[in-house]
């Protein structure tokens, strides 16, 4: 990836003087950046841009290329590409748009270009991209003018949309916040997304990774590389909704997923994820911050206000204000005429009318052991205190490095001193206090959460080859009820005890063996909802009414399961399935009635820990019913997360299974019974 | 409250040229402001700030003055209103601190002021106040900088905090949102928030309230008005947590609500919460816009990642998208080279290279029928389309004049050519696709929620004479049970049956004539977890287990309730209390295991009508389960909205009853039934 980055010569493959022409804008992208490196251009009309000759063809530069960034007509690209094969150039960014996106007809086109990259060994980004950005070089090859001001730091970009892309450099910008590279990625026909952050990962100069994504093709690939960074990853993901994702194919050629996959995924695997570009704006100033160690926090307010606002925001996102101690406010008294004061964290200094005071108190604050952090609010404006103002402002810079504590300073005043103040300092500027307590609590709650490792210890007692065996031969679509089962057991996922029959002999025989009352219920593969079709009945005290009710079950078909009745218990569902981008699933939830009154379940990517079994369960409001309301003894809480964990790998070992769900589970206060269950395979 | 913010003549008391003299700044904002009427200058030091003459007393100015504007110590506050009285002004504003929010020991002085107020017939606005604004005549009296050039507009605004107060003129202007008048209240001793909102609510300039509140006073009036008005009200309420409420006290010397009351009565009353500044601008935005007649928006955008944000925002907030007809994309084909477009709503228009024709692409959107508003989406930067794209901002605002429909168009560009762009045109510019969504979604939410009248109409069938006299004589504190179940008769409010019985005869003969089984409850008014202390027994069957029960209960003393055994049933809870700022308020929410399992209730300030309590009702996640699921038979709805509904209008009619709770309330296929009852009065 870092011949794409770090490339020297460049040619850029489009470049005419025709109006309109993009071509030129790469060329000019890479100027105002000051490219360090040396820049060729090729079009076929030949001529000269900003006293660059435009060579016709590729094969007419002398020198040797790194890199050629290509606007052309998708039908020509392949030429172009056969060009830059021949030349030998390694690394090539196609930013044409028209190919997969515009429908079915153009994946030849795809295919002969992934042929060429083959053939020549060369490695594309694109197509249908914007192109890269390395900010310590200057290699630009946008075809869309950029902030070309926007500061060198520690900030690199992944985006699946050009347009939204260059307003994240913008953003940057704006905020002053420092780019270190950028990557448009377009279609994904080579360099995906997980390609770029990889390298991200590893490269030194990144230190805060922000991607915007329209479509996620190998979630595992994401989640397992995102695990592995310290660094943090912000991805805002959209194409969420049916309305964006007719836009995306089209734009993007990205399939929308399942949302509620990816928050679980992103979670699991620790990415940071917004939703809109203020948002990812707020996580990266507070990462631009030192880490916060613990959760209390000092807020300095010069608006009583304000001072309020702050207090509100930092209980609303759990944060602690240990009071200030005496001798604090024994130094304010001492150095300012301040009467109107009166002394709490958060404190209104706004009756001190010493600004240079002000730094004092808060190097007294951020000195404090038991601080670990700080809200400041500070307002000015017209032509009062204004010089003291900005020098305090400044100034604070040195403060947060001295003491490596996160100080989040809101800077009330007009729009252009706003802007002057927050292009003059090297930290970030805050808009609002809650604003502020939001990014310290997403900093705190991100450093904080332990991420548990997808693949960890598979349960010792599995049996897998017995359940391929069961698996084996099976047609596609639902499993039989009876062969479904020997695949549960064989992961030791407890089932209520039951036999399959299928006569009114074998049934009373089953029923006799299991012991009366029994539950009959349909296991004709063909029927889905069993109850619907009566294909269920329940407690069956003996021979006559289980005769009955077979008649009237038999009527779907001979085969039966004859289940031995279990006593009541809490009713979970486990259950999953494999996802389109993230593989299999395992999801759970309260079961019963309070399915349809919770509308909830929880969602993991397979296979996971106990550890997150139970972060999973916690998450179902009602699990607390697991615990024994008003004096009911426990329910058997581990049994449960025994089956989730167990479901989560059967999924994941036999990646053949679509869904599957078992629903009820059946907790007791001791262990738990799945009473129903049903799976389709592929 | 006109004489306030149109005075003519105004006397600036408390200037001075020494250092840090805060008296000047209120003559220089006027003078800034450009003050259509004449300025005077007082303060004991004399001599002149601008040209304008300071004098040493108010006596000494020979006209007369319609507005003094007061910033001297607070211990000088008195004798500089006696002056005022003196001199015949009939409106103060007193800037000065130091009053109720330092303490106790200040109310003596707040009680002078009080008393000079009624001895002169003076208002006053203040103290502790930045004081008032009117854009039009210029008359702008704070004592700290203000962004002057905040254009004139329909928004007016009232905040308890002089620096967020402030910092709402900047963001106006920064927003190029147009001010009409603003008034900072502090202490509120005499002018308070809802003095100024009703004058607000009736003032012709006036078309949107802004309002920063840390405490509400009056809760009903702040509703009543709000209701009153057409005028959109949107309130940042702030003083929400512990440690907010200490800063707050020490600041505005205002005392925190119930937040969810607070939350209640501003859906009640169709008041727009915002909990930051920035959501305020969303909100204003919005309604700078025409309304939205409807749910059907249209999306247009020049950058294919920003078409599929604003339809996941779309769709995220509730809308729906219809397809664009076919001779609108035959217009695009015709008049553009344009062929990597797909068709979509929303549409992608970046391949379509002629600017002036995305204008008629926006304005045959408007025209039609089934749009009821529309995102629009432009970007550019650099040197290209950059004079075409300002022509096609600027000409949006005819557009949206002539359709009347909100077309809320998002800018992406560089920081100067936004703020640039955004204060050129005289409509709402927003940042991000989202906020635009969110914003239409506010609009429209707001103007379809029709609020409830709050006294609506009694339920004809009480007996208030009796229920008064159930009350007379009581203690405060509990009321005894057989005292209370009366009053809930005297309402109609259902209740199991019961009889009142102090010896083992007659709580024998009561469960006699009630008929086994039935429970005991203690009917000590002193016992409050009855059930903790062995207090209750339930479903006993015969005399012998009546006798053992009684022989229990009785350690607590003799009073028992015998209640008639009620069947199963759905249990609910419903109650309220007296809230500190809003009065009654009334409580539901589902009972039983379920209150453990969801914590939530519903509140309302009381009285409600059906309707309203059909809301209340409808909040409570479970309410479905009055439905009946799964088969189960509906439950009786109608009679447990007709508990609430009475249940509001005994906490209304009888302020002295400080809480009430019936709990549960069992809702059958027929009715429904209070079990247990408990309230406690002043």
């Amino acid at each position: 990836m870092d011949k794409f980055f770090e490339a020297r010569n460049v040619v850029v493959v489009g470049v005419s003087n025709a109006p309109g022409n993009l071509g030129r804008l790469m060329a000019a992208n890479l100027m105002e950046f000051h490219f360090q490196g040396n820049i060729f251009l090729v079009g076929p009309k030949g001529g000269s841009f900003l006293g660059h000759k435009i060579h016709a063809r590729i094969t007419d530069v002398d020198d040797a290329i790194d890199l050629a960034t290509i606007l052309v007509p998708a039908p020509a690209v392949p030429e172009v590409l056969r060009q830059c094969g021949e030349k030998g150039i390694p690394r090539v960014i196609v930013q044409s748009a028209g190919f997969r996106e515009l429908g079915e007809e153009r994946l030849e086109l795809e295919g002969k270009v992934r042929d060429l990259l083959e053939h020549y060994r060369m490695r594309m980004i694109g197509p249908n991209c914007l192109g890269v950005i390395n900010r310590r070089t200057g290699l630009a090859v946008p075809f869309f003018p950029l902030a070309a001001n926007v500061g060198a730091g520690p900030i690199s970009i992944i985006s699946q949309s050009g347009g939204v892309g260059a307003m994240m450099v913008n953003l940057l910008e704006a905020e002053n916040l420092g780019l270190s590279r950028f990557a448009s990625v377009g279609n994904k026909l080579d360099v995906s997304e997980n390609d770029l952050l990889e390298y991200f990962a590893r490269d030194p100069e990144t230190e805060m990774i922000l991607c915007y994504l329209e479509g996620i093709a190998d979630g595992r690939k994401l989640m397992r590389i995102t695990r592995e960074t310290p660094k943090p990853v912000i991805v805002h993901k959209s194409n969420t909704g049916k309305c964006g994702a007719a836009i995306a194919r089209s734009h993007s050629a990205s399939l929308s997923s399942d949302d509620r996959v990816v928050d679980a995924a992103f979670r699991q695997s620790g990415i940071i994820r917004v939703r809109e570009q203020r948002e990812a704006v707020e996580v990266l100033k507070a990462y631009s911050l030192p880490p916060l160690a613990g959760n209390r926090l000092a807020v300095i307010s010069r608006s009583g206000g304000h001072a309020v606002l702050a207090a509100d925001a930092a209980e609303e996102y759990g944060f602690v204000l240990p009071p200030y101690p005496e001798d604090f406010f024994q130094l304010i008294r001492e150095q300012s005429r301040a009467n109107v004061i009166s002394f709490h964290n958060p404190l209104d200094v706004g009756d001190v009318y010493n600004i240079a005071l002000y730094r004092t108190l808060i190097e007294k604050t951020l000195e404090r052991e038991d601080i670990d952090g700080m809200i400041h609010v500070h307002n000015y404006q017209g032509n009062l205190n204004v010089e003291e103002s900005r020098e305090l402002i400044s100034s604070l810079g040195d403060l947060i490095r001295k003491y490596r504590k996160p100080l989040a300073s809101c800077v009330f005043t007009t729009r252009d001193e706003f802007e002057a103040i927050k292009h003059a300092v090297d930290f970030p500027i805050f808009n609002d206090p809650r604003e502020a307590a939001r990014a310290l609590k997403q900093v705190r709650d991100h450093r904080s959460l332990q991420t548990i490792p997808l693949a960890g210890v598979c349960p010792s007692d599995i049996d897998p080859s017995r359940a391929r065996k069961t698996l084996e031969g099976l047609n596609p679509g639902p499993i039989p009820a009876e062969r479904l089962a020997p695949l549960l057991s064989a992961y030791r996922i407890p089932c209520v005890e039951w036999e399959f029959a299928d006569s009114l002999d074998s049934v009373t025989s089953a029923a006799h063996r299991l012991g009366f009352p029994v539950a009959l219920k349909t296991a004709e593969p063909d029927v889905v909802h069993k109850s619907d079709v009566g294909g269920v009945r329940l407690n069956l005290a003996d021979e006559k009414g289980l005769a009955e009710a077979y008649g009237e079950i038999s009527r779907l078909g001979p085969a039966v399961l004859v289940q031995k009745m279990s006593g009541p218990g809490l009713e979970w569902l486990v259950g999953g399935r494999r996802d389109e981008n993230f593989g299999p699933v395992v999801v759970a939830g309260l079961g019963g009635v309070y399915v349809e009154v919770f509308k909830e379940t929880g969602i993991r990517v397979a296979p996971i820990e106990r550890e997150e079994a139970s972060r999973l369960v916690d998450e179902c409001r009602g699990s607390m019913l697991l615990a024994g309301l008003r004096g009911d003894k426990a329910l058997d809480r581990q049994a449960l997360l025994d089956v989730i964990v167990r479901v989560s790998w059967l999924l994941h070992d036999f990646p053949q299974i679509r869904e599957l769900d078992l629903n009820p589970v059946r907790v007791y206060e001791q262990g738990c019974l799945a009473l129903d269950w049903r799976a389709t395979v592929e």
